[in-house]
Formats: C-alpha cells, sequence, structure tokens
C-alpha cells in the first residue's frame, strides 16, 4: 500500500513545500521530540512510524511505535498520563516532528516516575574531561511524581541495555 | 579503542546510575535535541558520536556528526551562528541528549535560515485526515532571519531527498 504521504520530489519541496510529507527512516520511523505545551520541557523522545502518526492526527492524542515492544504505543493507556496534542511541527528537512502536549494527571511522561525523562545533567568534575575520567551525572529532578511499581506492575520494563 | 564511557550494566545503572553512559546506535550516533536556553524553544534535532559528544564536552561549543557529509560538524563554523552550551541532559534508557544552548549573532540555527528548523506545522483541514486527502503545513515563522546563499554558497544542502 503506497503511503498517504505526499511525495519528497525535490530539497525545494521538501524545505519550503506545505503538504506534510514526512521522511520514514529503513525501519519505517521518525523521531518525535515531545515538550510540555505550557512549561517547554522536554518530555520525551520517541519514534512514530506512519500509522501512529496517523491515530495521532486523527484521536488528537500521541501515539507512537514502541521498538521494545514492536506494536503501537497509545502514551499514557496504562498508567492514565495520556497528552493531547496542543501542536504538531515538523523540520526543515522533514525527519523528525516536534511535539508540544498538555499532560495527564500528574503531568509526569517518563515510565521512571519523573516529570521528564530527561531528568539527569551531565556534570563533569574539574578536569575530568580531558583526563578521560568518567563523567558524572547529577539528577534535575529529586522526586518520583508517581510510583513505577504501582503503576506498572511487572510489565517488561521499556529500558533495554 | 574502548569507549571511554561507563558500561551498561542494569536497568537500574542505565535508570538512576550518575555516570555518562550514552547508548549510541549501530551507526554509532545518538539523537540530539537542542533547544534555546533563553526561550526553550526546540532549534533542531541532529546526532552525535562519541567524537562530536567528546568534542562538545571539551569546547562547550555544540558539534554533532553530519549524516549527510560523514563528518564531525562544529555547528556554525561557517555561519558564525554557534552555539554555546548551557546545559545538557541524557534521558532515562541513555539513548537520547537534551543541550540547552545559546546560538551567536542572529540566533538563528536552521541551514534555511529560519531561527528554529521546526518552521513549519501541521494544519489539517476539516476532514482531510479521516478522509485520506493530503495534510496541509503552515508556515509559523515567515521571515528567514538570513539569506542561505549568501551564507553558504554553493556548498552541498544538507538536506537529502
Amino acid at each position: 500500500m503506497p503511503s498517504r504521504f505526499a511525495d519528497r520530489t525535490s530539497v525545494e519541496v521538501v524545505e519550503e513545500g506545505m503538504l506534510l510529507a514526512p521522511k520514514f527512516d529503513a525501519n519505517g520511523l521518525i523521531p518525535v521530540v515531545t515538550t510540555d505545551a505550557a512549561t517547554g520541557e522536554v518530555l520525551m523522545h520517541a519514534y512514530m512510524n506512519e500509522a501512529a502518526l496517523l491515530k495521532t492526527l486523527e484521536t488528537g492524542e500521541a501515539h507512537h511505535y514502541s521498538r521494545s515492544r514492536q506494536q503501537l504505543w497509545h502514551k499514557g493507556a496504562t498508567s492514565g498520563l495520556m497528552q493531547s496534542v496542543q501542536q504538531l511541527l515538523i523540520d526543515d528537512d522533514r525527519d523528525c516532528l516536534w511535539m508540544k502536549v498538555a499532560v495527564a494527571g500528574t503531568g509526569a511522561s517518563c515510565h521512571v516516575g519523573y516529570r521528564s525523562c530527561f531528568y539527569r545533567q551531565v556534570s563533569p568534575g574539574e578536569g575530568d574531561i580531558k583526563a578521560g575520567r568518567p563523567i558524572a551525572l547529577a539528577f534535575t529532578e529529586t522526586t518520583k511524581t508517581f510510583d513505577p511499581i504501582a503503576v506498572y506492575g511487572n510489565a517488561p520494563n521499556p529500558t533495554q541495555l
């Protein structure tokens, strides 16, 4: 079945065109950056396939393709922390989406329990980088907004080693 | 040569550990979301390899790996629009970075001339999605901050079809 999205016929069409024509990668996926529409905080980075993008557009709620579970993923279906899409943007060469959302419930988007998946910042000590020593992280969120065990139980953890 | 970054020994270490241990993909790359540290706007989405990440940490200026040019890419080296890293975060499963930057000069980060690479939003007409019709985009930025021809001349366009 051909994609319902318009073709990429020239650089000018890709960069300046007015029809949605996302570029899915060799695995049929496009990365999606999700930010909190109110605060601008980056909440998560995940992937959509064509079905997930269409489901998101049809319902107004964020859907992704789960690479670990290899299936369509309605964000928040288990936790109740659904994401309502406020704005969806595409980048210059159309290989990435930026989705601004309002999060239901406690406002958290990370399966570990934090508000954002980005809860640690790089914090090297003096001289660590040039000396080749391990580089430290520091937590930017100190309190989990929910208990992952209570919410997800024994479901497989999506974090892959 | 072994990576200088710490190993990923368990899910707990990956999610709660305090050492930088990014997960590079099969091509040796990790996606990087870049936002404007002052406004929170998503400016671009690109990739780093280990060398680009170390160069970014060493210099405090954003470096990526250019997939189109297949080489280390010092952001702004041609245009003068360098990005000074204010904060660098990593996500729960450590396969994505979020970099907050201050942009030099006009503050633009997009090779097309716009401030952000995300200068178009999805704007479907009534019924377009369910009816399977093409989905429209609308520009969110209307004025380019610089003239790409004047800045880049005849250099190959990084947008690939």
